[in-house]
């Protein structure tokens, strides 16, 4: 089988129970080794890598091998904007800062990737 | 014209009524013949396939040649949770069950079809 | 560096903000000149193209290229249901309206644009 490859985009707080549920479920699905799995967060959704009790799932699957991602532009703005200050340092140690999460969604989907909003 | 393969992606209930005319304008669009329309529900919007007055436009537009996907996994979640439980039987006829929805959209989209949130 | 090529997909009117910002960050990142957007409003945000704060915005990313489209579908139900009827005429010069919203969403996927629903 193909690997299946899957960018899944999360920019509200709110959706990562889904995200999550569906990575979980893809992987048991098609198993751990055919599978490419990439969550790229923007927007609000950042700050759960930081204060969210859905870090341990995370890290449970970034175990797994699924790549976490967060957009520097958006941990900016919420700083900026006052909600919330998260230093880069401070983010778990599986989740990868990229300058725009908006190019990486559109680069993946170049390169193969599907994308899904959950 | 080369054929129009789409998956429409519908995981929250409210979103159906757009969905459906979404399609609906498609296929008034393009013609019935030029596209290949499946819509592939996962998360609470699955019960919308037992229990809801969409039913009817659901069944017109299965007529004219469009697949309707329930994700499994959503469905016993849903019994589990206890919020309701549909046996897999009691779906219209037209509607087919796959393991993980999840996979189903990915695997559509490396097949080629365009990917749409409605 | 290929042309980052990508169609983002605004169906509510509450989502112009992020889908805005989005834009100015790809064209800060990877520079106006390497990137094709396209943004396709259908249903209710089509509104935001005559009455909206952000049309000033909309008009400075339109001189940096980037393409707004108007679901022609979406207009007419608004009138239709009374919520807004707007003339075709009165959007600003930097719409362009398209037939069906969701034919251009599949067609540009197909021609190879990344999807982003913001």
């Amino acid at each position: 089988m193909d690997t299946l490859r899957v960018l899944l985009h999360v920019n509200e707080a709110e959706r990562w129970g889904i995200a999550l549920a569906n990575i979980t479920n893809l992987i048991k699905d098609v198993g751990q080794g055919n599978a490419d799995i990439v969550v790229l967060a923007n927007g609000p959704s950042v700050s759960a890598y930081a204060y969210s009790e859905k870090v341990e799932t995370m890290e449970m699957l970034a175990e797994k091998g699924v790549h976490f991602l967060a957009c520097r532009n958006s941990l900016r703005k919420m700083c900026a904007e006052g909600t919330v200050c998260i230093n880069e340092e401070a983010l778990p140690s599986f989740v990868e800062v990229v300058p725009a999460g908006i190019t990486e969604i559109i680069r993946r989907q170049h390169q193969g990737y599907a994308y899904v909003k959950p």
